[in-house]
């Protein structure tokens, strides 16, 4: 493997001294960028998760047209159902559907047992692919869904407001419920061990659906499948648990080796529910790109002092919008670049 | 007036002791309700709002069928901004569609300026109606949205995920977007005094999109006018800034007779941020009134026991799901007004 010019997020993970922190966004290789949009208008979404020419190309665009410190695999959460042999279908704009759903136990009957080493090799490739395309630029992100986020979508079918029928399942069929997750947390602990193989430099997990649980909920059904996939992922894990605010303490104490937070939360908050002994990615509210750049350069100086240049990883709260000017984008990139 | 027979609310809010908490469901006159939804299938969204007859039976439904201790009249935040001279629709099933939009500081030019005496006397008719009803068996609570959810409708013109467009007039527009908000907290102030003369006997403000403001734009832009409205109204005021949980100090400053939380947030959370000085009304997850029976009642059982029965008032986090079955609502009221 090439070394890397540029590890700065490496060195944030493991606590190193950095001379600024590093910078990325959620779906960085995203609408926003023409360069997508021209590739999204001749491939649908899935063609384009399972070629792994077009992943790759995908998301080395933001590294060789925003300048980021890292980049991260196109691909989706939804693999992992589909492995388990559930049909996606992705209606641009509106979102993923789901087919058939889980609706109660006998259903877990019918859920293939896939093994993801053949099943999502498309990944790998796509990973191989863009590590030969970064020659050691910026590190390489993998990631995954986390198992209560995977259920959640499972469970509704679609994307939902509050994921009531999710949780009625949770509560319904608790036992139904932790089999499924135990299912989705071996599949995916397999699913990251082999990315990290096939060249992802370290991976991250999205809980997106995290903060529709309370936290006694999130305690019994989300954080010990996270504490799991930390336990048995081989190479350095970032947990971003959306909206489990109330959670930080004990997502630190699984030992990953950064917490994403979201926007709903100051730097100050996190850092001092973490005690300061976590690295810490976020978490500027994505709508800020729409304000005048000047606000953006403003708040995006604010949000690194207040987080402070160590142990930090600069990032948007949630994934940037598909409507941010490319400028906008880049002057919060640029920001975090120039700092200090 | 009718002395009240059961004034458990009002002594909760005043700090009183009570020999057990008040419970009330947001939503309670809802879809679960059978007899509800027959008043649905005969009448439209607005027809229902606008007949005080039809509000003050629908107000009535769940005091007679479900025992609950306080009446909330059935209306909508969105008064407010048809007041404004904007055409709202109710989708059933879909949620609301407002038009005009609000999308640069010129529209605020064509909002109208109403006199919300003569233009919403239909609500203030529908509580003298709803109180005639009630024969002071409960108190009756009068309700507005806040500013900044108000707001969020009248620039999306509908429900969104993110109100990522509404954080974007705010940026680009903050002098207009205080000027907007400044205009609804006057009407909206006007609006409740006119609900408490009417007869409701305190007010709810319901900031259903203060969590998707970071802590500093909910600080600048939702804070100060939910701090007016407390100041203005004459009455007692419960703020229920739903995913505010950050800014719950401030929010008790405010001097608020109760806060609401939601189901983010554990009991325990919110007395430490309000040093057992509020009263605080939830916050049970109202998917769980998916789960069995015992659960609920358990549940329920814990949640009372972790606020305590003193300055508290139970009710869900967020408003009754619509196919929850009737016996499990009826078994979380039930649950408790049998403690203690």
């Amino acid at each position: 493997m090439t070394p890397l010019k540029n590890d700065l997020l490496l060195r944030a993970l493991r606590g190193e001294p950095v001379p600024r922190p590093p910078v990325w966004m959620m779906r960085q290789a995203g609408r926003y960028l023409p360069q997508f949009r021209a590739l999204r208008e001749r491939y649908d979404f899935f063609t384009r998760v399972e070629t792994p020419e077009l992943a790759a190309e995908i998301t080395l665009q933001p590294i060789d047209l925003m300048g980021v410190d890292a980049a991260i695999i196109f691909s989706d959460i939804l693999v992992i159902p589909q492995a388990l042999g559930i049909t996606v279908t992705m209606d641009e704009g509106k979102g993923p559907r789901l087919s058939p759903v889980i609706r109660t136990p006998d259903d877990l009957a019918h859920l293939a047992m896939p093994d993801v080493a053949d099943r999502l090799s498309y990944v790998y490739q796509a990973l191989r692919l863009t590590q030969s395309g970064l020659a050691g630029r910026v590190p390489l992100i993998g990631f995954a869904g986390a198992p209560w986020t995977l259920l959640a979508y499972m469970v509704e079918g679609q994307g939902s407001k509050d994921y009531a029928r999710a949780k009625a399942f949770l509560y319904q069929y608790p036992e139904a419920a932790h089999r499924l997750l135990t299912t989705i947390t071996d599949l995916t602990v397999a699913y990251l061990n082999h990315q990290l193989r096939a060249g992802a430099d370290l991976v991250q997990v999205f809980d997106s659906w995290a903060g529709l649980l309370s936290p006694a909920d999130f305690a019994t059904y989300s954080l010990p499948y996270l504490a799991r996939l930390v336990a048995e992922v081989e190479g350095p894990v970032i947990l971003f648990a959306r909206g489990a605010w109330h959670s930080l303490p004990e997502l630190a104490a699984t030992g990953a080796s950064a917490l994403g937070v979201g926007s709903e939360l100051t730097p100050a908050f996190a850092r001092r529910q973490t005690e300061g002994s976590t690295t810490l990615q976020g978490n500027l509210d994505p709508a800020l790109l729409y304000a005048p750049i000047p606000t953006i350069v403003r708040e995006t100086r604010a949000m690194v002092e207040a987080f402070g240049a160590q142990r930090y990883i600069a990032n948007l709260g949630h994934g940037i919008l598909p409507d941010v000017p490319v400028d906008h984008a880049r002057a919060f990139i640029e920001t975090v670049q120039s700092y200090g």
